[in-house]
């Protein structure tokens, strides 16, 4: 299938080139020329307009944005007049599920297809096999379901239903990644402020075969640690992209409880203070109740 | 080489099958007569008498100790006055590591080695590849390694260091596991109360299939889900065995903030009272101060 790839930043390159290796054509656009050069060298077709991408691809065409979130809303504004009805619109980036219902409407006017796709599996997944929770219409599903089939790991893309319900199930993923990275790291922490001598990379590497935590992140863990075996190099500044609040979010408006997620994104706000003024309200109120030393600035 | 294995319970039985597999010699003892009998039909040799396990090794002896943590001081005394200087005892349960430091000092004063081995995986690691964490003094583990490496799957065995080393990785292990499996169990939570109709058996799927959160937890999502679709034959009550608990403790002891571990537990215990009297107190209180509606039993 002759695919138009919208975006060849680090993850739609990744996914051009898997795109290639599955035999499909792939007809791709960014702004940034050398990208465009690049993937033209590994046997795509390239455009520097959006335009023109669009009038090379047979119709019904088949478009794959994979573009910062950011971005999502002024590329379907310009798709809108330049796409014809029939046309499949595939978003693949991490967008909320809420936006993606208003863009399926949206795009519901102009008699294009809108389908979300949630895209886990980070730069590796995207050149070599991604995971994909697509939402939508199951007849444009249908269509391209081949394209995620191929540039999938085996079992890893699911049609999810209804539209917004791809990247539902993406926040909530993310969410629970969220969960897993907060315990990992509360753990190794354990063990850094233990009496024990521990080699984080033997106890990641042990962890990661045969025990109840192995995990794509547990691996991840233990090639972190072969790197720099302490992580002295690195703060423990844990910045977070959106995801994980979405989920918080969702989970408030739910009324439902979900502290262990909800402590992960507050743990990942605390790292990014050196200090607090949390902390200087309380120390200051121990001090006036109980005259509890404080320690100056 | 030959192992007195002492406990034929659902991880003892299943690790005297696979030291078989693996051309071991094993001597059982259990008080179980039905499970010493069968172990003998698989080639074991089998006693009921602890007493007679121990005549019938070879010294210097290797006893591996498989038993619940309330019964290891039990046989623990039983094993100071008949085993014999140079023998090494091998205690593969969950005991807290405080506990191992202590049987450690106790029996060296007999001249018995005894190292702490922590075993993750469950009765399936146990059958076919345990992941063994492993403390205690090197000369000791040096005679028994090949035992280790033999029952454990590829890379999952870890020597740790000094006494206690082996129970506390798996303390810290578990610790890490209630968080992994609070952040599943709260994703789903939001599947469920979502606007969306998703079935969770193939979201497990897609999600353990080249995605972040991939891990063998998710495999298993997947297989409960795969056998009940929406778990609606049982309840939400999350017992809960010591580990994460001993985790939660050494990090208020170290001063150390593992709030998602620590949440982790606390709603396993929430999960354990229908109804709470610090909700009814809540209630009450909102009813005090704004006359909001209290719920009645």
């Amino acid at each position: 299938m002759k695919i138009g790839l919208i975006g060849l930043g680090k993850m739609g390159f990744n996914l051009a080139q898997n795109l290639l290796d599955n035999k499909h054509e792939v007809a791709a656009f960014d702004l940034n020329a050398d990208a465009v050069e690049s993937i033209k060298n590994l046997g795509a077709e390239g455009f520097t307009s959006l335009n023109e991408l669009v009038q090379s691809l047979p119709t019904p065409r088949v478009l794959w944005i994979m573009v910062p979130h950011g971005v999502v809303d002024v590329v379907l504004d310009q798709l809108k007049t330049t796409l014809s009805k029939g046309d499949i619109v595939i978003e693949a980036g991490n967008s909320h599920y809420k936006e993606s219902i208003r863009r399926y409407e949206e795009m519901k006017e102009f008699g294009i297809s809108y389908l979300d796709a949630g895209t886990s599996g980070g730069m590796e997944g995207a050149r070599h096999g991604a995971c994909y929770m697509v939402g939508g219409d199951p007849e444009a599903w249908s269509v391209v379901e081949p394209v995620f089939r191929d540039t999938a790991v085996e079992n890893g893309y699911l049609y999810a239903g209804k539209a917004g319900s791809g990247h539902y199930l993406k926040m909530v993923h993310n969410g629970i990644e969220y969960g897993f990275m907060a315990a990992i790291g509360e753990g190794f922490e354990v063990l850094e402020k233990s009496s024990f001598d521990f080699d984080y990379e033997q106890v990641a590497r042990v962890w990661n075969n045969g025990s109840v935590i192995r995990s794509w992140l547990m691996g991840l863990t233990e090639r972190a640690f072969s790197k720099d075996a302490k992580l002295d190099e690195i703060k423990g500044i844990m910045h977070s992209s959106g995801e994980g609040k979405w989920t918080v979010e969702e989970a408030l408006d739910l009324q439902t409880a979900t502290p262990v997620i909800a402590l992960s994104l507050l743990m990942r706000y605390r790292s990014l203070d050196q200090d607090t003024f949390n902390g200087k309200v309380v120390a200051a109120l121990r001090n006036e109740f109980g005259g509890h030393a404080v320690e100056k600035n």
